[in-house]
């Protein structure tokens, strides 16, 4: 007998469904803090020039985002990989990560507005924490309800949770660096995604990044 | 002989794939009213933090149409499971049902900014009212005419029923409770609807929300 | 030998992925317009319900396109739902077609803005004419280059050519009625969106939208 | 043995999830730059339809970008019709796609408030630059990686590399043209990208556009 929402394949799909989804429009909203100059107050060539490498700070936090947009994306991706089927509870779970997700334009934001604070520097990290904390709650919740698909071993299942704790680590030393100063945050950061973007062959860069 | 627009399991296929982008865009939607502070009225760490301390309402708000959002992608979600095909009438419904999806932004925004008013509290309640009734209206139509998937017995149905009823029951106690004060509305719906999400598995609860 | 871009059923799956997206965020950004008053002018109850009264042009313009994306995607369906498989031109058909789509929320407000005057009324016209056409080239292009299905019989495909026409002759009709004055215009249009939507079973409405 | 983002079949269907989704956002978003306008400059039909002729480089500007965006989502789809599974590394060259494409509503806003600047055209065709290197080297990394169908020939491998690089020559031409005047690339790059969106069935242009 078919009963409404108990776990199912069909569940599964409408997750990854919305997902998609919500990264594809946040993706997309980040870039929309870069606005093209007022037409007023260009007069030469020279002026758009520099109107435009004015520019410079938004395109590095739409970098740092984007990349957090790529390492979140892959996160949720391993993760579901491994899930046969989900349930309700999974999916709540998992709409608590996306709700994060929508969060990161806002935290981008306040990043690039306010690159010298660092309550901004502490926000976008409060952010970081947040989806890796819905994350590591997920994966826990899939393995404890049998969730996870039967081919996948002891070691698999513990390399999720470790990667999970080795990224939250990396981006905590990042946010303490804000004590310095929060440039070195941004700076930190941004080298971690750059790493884990990339995922170079590197052996212990590897064994970092796990 | 293929007809265009007859009942079919690919017509199901396609009303997923617009309600998951609908809600997807709504989910960031209601993120996009949470503006970062204008740069030039912040001078300090603290002015920041004030700044933000300041967007509190909008948090509670975002959390509690998040919270909405959830409970009714479930609600079209445990709908549809159970349906085996879709026709013309039936994908209308559910686009009526996406309207009000698509308006809940506006509600929540209205809430936000009005919250001591007992007009915004009752136009949120409004938008849930009309979600709730193109739902039961969909499931009706989809029972009458032979859409529902054979192996649903009717219990099952019963129990869709039930809990759309159940919930607006909920809502419009909460709704009448802004006689009081607009405040007592939004606690008392946000009490139900972080219940809605979490559904914990204590009888008495359980037995309420079906 | 596999080559790149030639008909196929995932081109065919790729069209309705995009199509979905596309009108999802049409049935949302429509919604945007519809603005939350300004705090600073409501101190009261009562201004709060006529401000929200004097949205009542946002939200019947909201109706009126919320029904003709509606019937789009239904056109839009029912023209795939027949189709086997999909190649480029087809493809970049539709994507016309998408780009008429994406012009709707300006019309729809163009009209909201100036519903007394006539040019408003033969914009959004003009997009519903495009649509029209960009629908009727398809459906010709996939009937020319063997892309229906195989058990889609002659009928069956002058039905699909016969209610474009039908549509559009009503829409002109409308259309015409500017002359007399826009607000019939938007009236008839609305009436004939109506039906549309709700397809009653009554033979002499069934006659004449096919 | 399951592990967690090795190269797979659903790999490949959630990077087509995603770019369907962001190709579907930004189609629409170059739209909303095309505002309405202001209602109190409008006295009579001449005014408004003054005012929306006035609108007419936006309108060119969405053709162009519409144009552009069709040619790459053929671009890509090309591509992944022809890749069998997708492994991380071609997932994120992927995204790095995206994130050209998601820039692409800024840079046709910028060229369309600059037409008579070379840097706006610059910045534009820096874009398309951006789209065909990532575009490249993907398809190099899924030809290296053996992530492509076995049944796709050498020549059909060469094909896709001839093609890029031959658009991109056409787009270097059109930009350099701006050393004579702005205009003058715009329209060209223009007619190319309706040549590429028509494909016409004539011998020389077939060998030129591959």
């Amino acid at each position: 007998m078919k009963r409404p929402l108990e776990a199912s394949v069909e569940g599964r799909g409408r997750i990854v469904g919305i997902t998609d989804g919500v990264f594809a429009i946040a993706l997309t909203l980040i870039v929309l803090e870069i606005r093209v100059p007022a037409h007023e107050v260009i007069h030469s060539e020279h002026d758009l020039l520099a109107a435009i490498a004015a520019l410079a700070p938004r395109f590095l936090t739409y970098a740092l985002s984007f990349l957090t947009l790529t390492i979140f994306w892959f996160g949720q991706q391993a993760q579901h990989g491994l899930i046969a089927k989900s349930d309700r509870r999974l999916a709540t779970l998992n709409l608590c990560f996306l709700a994060f997700i929508a969060l990161l334009p806002f935290s981008t934001d306040l990043l690039a507005d306010f690159l010298e604070f660092r309550t901004a520097v502490l926000v976008y990290w409060l952010n970081l924490l947040m989806l890796g904390i819905t994350l590591f709650v997920s994966w826990r919740y899939a393995e404890k309800s049998g969730l996870v698909a039967e081919d996948v071993d002891a070691e698999t299942k513990r390399t999720v949770y470790l990667r999970i704790v080795k990224a939250q680590i990396l981006w905590a030393v990042g946010a303490a660096l804000c004590l310095i100063t929060p440039l070195a945050s941004v700076g930190f950061i941004l080298v971690v995604q750059l790493i884990y973007a990339a995922t170079p062959n590197v052996k212990w860069v590897r064994r970092i990044i796990g």
